[in-house]
């Protein structure tokens, strides 16, 4: 039985409905009432299309209840295996794949396929070989997929604008892999996928506002403000390897301007500037850490300036924002030994006032969680109206 | 007749039917719906009141219409005359004040008192004055009254936490207000209430997203984002000012960093500065404007580098949280003409990639604006929940 999701959004209500009890359940109605602002009625009519459409149950005893109420309430809750969602973040080199519950739990973990041929074709047709090799178990109760690439993604229109390490423009995903799976699609950015993941089921949960920054070959940042993923007016947000932290003196970025954040701390500035450091133009990154930790004090200069341009990016992007908390992740935080001192004594120093309280948890997300994010955003578009 | 507010907010809906009609008016109801994803059903009975209480009124005849709708739908319209709202700009020199109607137009021109004692106690009852002055005309239908001060505010709170211009810390200037002219007060940062008056009546309607910036003897902005103010998990937000734009070889901030916006391009900046570049050391912002006009290189270049700094902050900015339009505003406008063209171009160098299209529209706010934005402020409290 297909979600009659007309039925099921009938109403902005509904849709908040839903997500309260998705993010705070098992919750009961008084308190989803409280959470929403909505009224008494209009959280009952929304709950009961819900019910019956096996979305929500309702538990036979709460674990909270209401003070100084009459019969006790029955809190609701998400049916987690009502329905099944693929995820699939796709990589320059592999395709990783989960299935997760309504919940955004994993139940398969991860497929993963390699990525030999990065043509359009290929990653569609390989996309549903891993499709078919994840949900047997659970065909039957899964309609939908989402699809996390990095780079510029329409997600309204599924389309991947630009993606520069995969070398795709303007490539309507959402069909393609429609027309190859059977399922409805949802494709994302990456960075934004992995943040919905954090915002629904994770550091995010609760709060109006925090960042999701990633640091790595690239230096990315997601923001969700006044309780929304901040996507940009002009569909650019989030760009703190595009802030200028060293105007004066820093060298070239590839995005024609000087001294941002990815000029000094991405992977490829790194390598560059260890490179000349050590004297050794074939230094690859892990070469130059290896450096750094057997003490080169040359190379671990080069470490030293990266964490301090990530330190203040991030401290211009928390004086500018003010999430109330900010992950860290990214390859990069394999060697965050490495940048931490410097990140944390940059971004105390250029926060501002009590903005330097916000705390910057570092966490490694794994290529797992990345293609959990894929499968959040499917979760999500359930309920987006 | 006071408002009745628990029946005019009795629900979250009034609240966005009764903002989609004064940003949006007039406009039918089933326009509102489409707008508000509101039911008929819904705004309707979120309307009935409100017509009632005398806050909105049918119109005879709609400016717009629905197409194949059967009978004419009747527009509903704000009335603007139905209740008036004092708004006081509070600064370290004067206290500008404006009466505005309920749409936010000013209907008595600002009124001015010199601010001689910054105490407390002193400005309160110049404020007492100012209503006085201001309000016979319509004090029967006035309840209202919005004070904006620049500086760290606590609007809930109704305290002014820190205001350096003012040398206030932890001033309960609601409350004292509020014995002092028996009007319900709402106190906010200048800049804020600058915005929500371009967020409900200029720039902002209609957008998602916008930022005003203030440049001057602090360099600020407010933020719009995802329909809402930005605010700060810390009350920190918008801090463009302390955006490390030259942090290697830039000169030191009051905030305790270097190289930020506000130490290159703030009017103390500038002045001292000039005052080196110049070697006058009795030089003030007027004589550096006069001399980078009579063509003073050295004086010219202090203010390039300054276009530069504010461009880099302004660019910063908006890479971060894309907002759809910028206003650029600030006593330091007025000699925006040695700025502008190193804003523009630092801006549109650092600017990444399609969030160069995004507009900077300067636009000089004399005095009596800030006043309207504080009345606006007051205005935006009858329909906060
Ligand atoms: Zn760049
Ligand atoms: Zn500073």
């Amino acid at each position: 039985m297909l979600l009659n999701r007309a039925r099921l959004l009938a109403s902005p209500a509904a849709n908040t409905v839903f997500t309260t009890v998705l993010t705070r359940g098992p919750v009961v109605r008084p308190e989803i009432a409280r959470i929403t602002g909505l009224s008494s009625a209009a959280v009952t009519k929304a709950v009961k299309p819900m019910i019956e459409s096996g979305y929500l149950e309702e538990l036979p005893q709460g674990p909270r209840t209401i003070e100084g109420a009459g019969r006790p309430a029955r809190p609701l809750a998400v049916r987690a295996d009502r329905e099944f969602f693929v995820g699939v973040k796709v990589t320059a080199d592999e395709l990783i794949g989960v299935v997760t519950d309504l919940r955004a739990q994993v139940v398969r973990a991860a497929h993963r396929i390699p990525v030999i041929d990065r043509s359009v074709e290929q990653v569609v047709r390989d996309i549903a070989v891993l499709v078919a090799e994840l949900t047997p178990a659970h065909a039957e109760r899964t309609h939908h997929i989402g699809v996390s690439v990095s780079g510029d993604v329409d997600r309204p229109g599924g389309v991947v604008r630009y993606s520069p390490f995969l070398g795709w423009h303007d490539v309507p995903l959402a069909e393609l892999v429609g027309e190859a799976t059977g399922l409805a699609v949802t494709v994302e950015n990456d960075v934004k996928a992995l943040t919905v993941a954090e915002q629904w089921f994770g550091e995010g949960v609760g709060a109006d506002s925090f960042a999701l920054a990633t640091v790595g070959v690239g230096i990315g940042c997601a923001l969700v403000v006044n309780g929304r993923l901040v996507t940009g007016g002009y569909g650019v947000a989030g760009e703190i390897g595009h802030i200028p932290v060293a105007s004066g003196d820093g060298p070239d970025c590839h995005c024609g301007a000087r001294g941002c954040v990815e000029a000094i701390a991405s992977e490829e500035a790194i390598v560059t500037r260890a490179r000349r450091a050590a004297g050794d133009p074939e230094l690859d990154m892990a070469g130059a850490i290896d450096r750094a930790h057997g003490g080169d004090a040359a190379v671990r200069a080069v470490f030293d300036e990266a964490g301090k341009a990530i330190g203040l990016g991030l401290a211009a992007m928390v004086n500018l924002v003010g999430p109330e908390r900010v992950v860290v992740s990214g390859e990069g935080v394999a060697a965050y030994d490495l940048f931490e001192e410097q990140i944390r004594a940059a971004f105390t120093t250029q926060a501002f006032g009590a903005a330097a309280r916000c705390p910057l948890v570092v966490r490694p997300l794994p290529w797992e969680e990345w293609a959990r994010g894929a499968a959040a955003v499917s979760i999500q578009s359930l309920f987006a109206a």
